[in-house]
């Protein structure tokens, strides 16, 4: 299912290969995410042509809405979205954590309030993989207990506790109802910002024993340098030949730091959430188009990418139509962003291969600098 | 610029040909509206993908919204928005009419305030002839006072002296200022409800000589009757040599009324306003996706339909995007309303051909009947 093609002489970084359902995927690699389906403002041809082999959506919306009963109907995720490339799913448990009112951490699961219209819900590691059975997710994540960085080292330890039986619920019942050919499944590392707390939650979800695992409960608030820190301790620890998944990452600067920690998957909604604002990316930075400087701005949003957008339409339009409040706009910046991620992670790739990541990072990160 | 291929046999209805700067348009032609440049949610490529070879624009909402110094330094309208077909821009009469507040009608122009931010304006026929040259349009409307149906036969007269004199300062700064091979000047028919005042306001326009002639003033509250009954006495009257054009209309089955009355272009922001709500045509009426029966419904939006989105995307998760509020669901219906318009106008120009334009129109408004 994994294979590694190259490992960087400079540090953990790897580039490989994923075999899954719906094709295979290179890595390292930056899923793009669609929450309820769609990455927002895009059309499934859109994403395909750019290259992209998998993205991200989410049980629990879907879960909330449209619900299971019109996936299963509809004949699940990709069929519903159009979608043929590889879906991941997360669980939920990111989700409850940051948007749901009134949560409960059960012992068998979890309940909360829907944050659309307030109804009550129950979610257990089991019901979680059945969710994303009736999705048709090619890689799912098990229920995990997300926990803020701002909690005491002993509720850090019983949410450790929860998220690991819960994992052990999970890959059971993963194991018995699914067809494992079809449908890959992850386990998440949790732990806070403790480093033996991430030590001893590694053990015990990589002797369960996943398809791949994944760093969850980082990036939910901390500070960039104990992210840095947790994270580079936790990466390596991870088994060698399975992928490794960083949830929630992140920043073009982000995918850096996370390759070379020896992380092969990132997603983050960032890129299209900062896109519908009016700011893209460009290789000097973050730029807002709404700033006043750009009004007669005849240049693409980044005069070095060839994406079709840039080779289509200028700055001071693209500020028109977000001053305009034209859906357009939130469509050309939401294409550009997700377009530049990959190409990112494209060229990062074949760094590792060419055995210059270290070259590469400087050189980005030279000129990469966010508008104040 | 102007030539009639085929009179239909059973109607005032003709198919012609309208040779502009930015290529040749077959008529009778529905034409998509762009307000601040790009037809709300496309790309221009979409437009054209479509065979779609004109659309229309707003003076007023571009003389506002970017401004006229962004409009020249960014090359013109087709240039700034990428669309390189033709595009025909109203005058700002209309919108004058219907979206400024504290607007005073003076003896050389119309003072104003911006619906955006309050500020004052003044147009006169003349600046807004300069302004649709800075914009670029193939086709530029002279500025005319439109009126409300509910005013008194006095207001009414009124209203079309000033139109007719405006009509001929207009056309009088144009042949000044304008290369008259780029750029064409069509006049409008004011008049309100009264025929006598139609027909009036038609032999000034027409005295003054135009490129093409507009009925302006329709379609703003009358009833369906006095609609048709004005549009079928004035079209008539208007030169047979020339393009008519019938502003702000329609509906699909509108589109028949005006082509039997022997109108050649169209233009109306309905198709893809009630697209963004969720309404779309279909051969069987106006559907609105966010109405329960269509949670599970696996058909396209029109079944009959051969549209890029009819041929990927099911009622049921179109009815999700909307639900969750996804950009892509106005997108689809948006691009769907577009082309069902486009493809109406094409089978009603080969019906002229055919001779068959009743039969076409009858088996037409059998099924299209809207929901109810």
């Amino acid at each position: 299912m994994f294979i590694i093609e190259k490992k960087d002489s400079s540090s953990h970084g790897r580039a490989g290969k994923l075999s899954l359902y719906h094709g295979e995927v290179l890595t390292p690699v930056f899923m793009p995410v669609g929450t309820n389906g769609p990455v927002k403002s895009f059309l499934p041809y859109e994403i395909k042509e750019m290259g992209i082999k998998i993205m991200l959506s989410n049980s629990y919306h879907l879960y909330l809405r449209p619900g299971m009963d019109v996936m299963e109907k509809l004949g699940g995720l990709h069929n519903f979205t159009g979608f043929d490339g590889n879906i991941l799913t997360d669980s939920g448990g990111f989700q409850i954590f940051s948007l749901s009112s009134l949560t409960k951490i059960k012992k068998d699961g979890i309940e909360f309030r829907s944050h659309i219209d307030g109804s009550k819900h129950f979610l257990s590691p089991e019901n979680v993989v059945s969710v994303q059975k009736s999705i048709g997710s090619d890689i799912m994540m098990v229920l995990d207990q997300c926990t803020s960085p701002d909690i005491s080292y002993n509720d850090a330890v019983k949410a450790l506790e929860t998220t690991t039986r819960w994992a052990a619920k999970s890959r059971e019942f993963y194991k018995q109802t699914i067809d494992t050919e079809k449908q890959k499944q992850f386990g998440i590392i949790q732990g806070n910002i403790f480093k033996d707390l991430r030590k001893k939650s590694t053990e015990e979800i990589v002797s369960i024993g996943f398809d791949g695992y994944a760093i969850g409960g980082l990036s939910v608030g901390e500070t960039k340098d104990v992210f840095k820190d947790i994270l580079s301790y936790t990466a390596p620890l991870l088994p060698e030949d399975k992928p490794r998944y960083l949830m929630g990452v992140g920043t073009p600067e982000d995918l850096f730091t996370g390759v070379e920690s020896g992380i092969d998957m990132f997603d983050c909604v960032f890129p299209t959430r900062i896109a519908r604002n009016g700011t893209v990316f460009t290789n000097h930075g973050r730029i807002n188009l709404k700033n006043e400087k750009f009004k007669y701005d005849n240049l693409p949003l980044d005069p070095e990418c060839d994406c079709y957008m840039c080779k289509n339409f200028s700055r001071s339009y693209i500020r028109h139509l977000f001053k305009a409040k034209e859906i357009s706009g939130a469509r050309i910046t939401s294409y550009h962003n997700v377009y530049y991620m990959k190409k990112i992670m494209d060229r990062i790739r074949l760094s590792i291969f060419n055995n210059d990541f270290q070259y590469l990072k400087k050189d980005f990160l030279k000129t990469y600098k966010d508008e104040n």
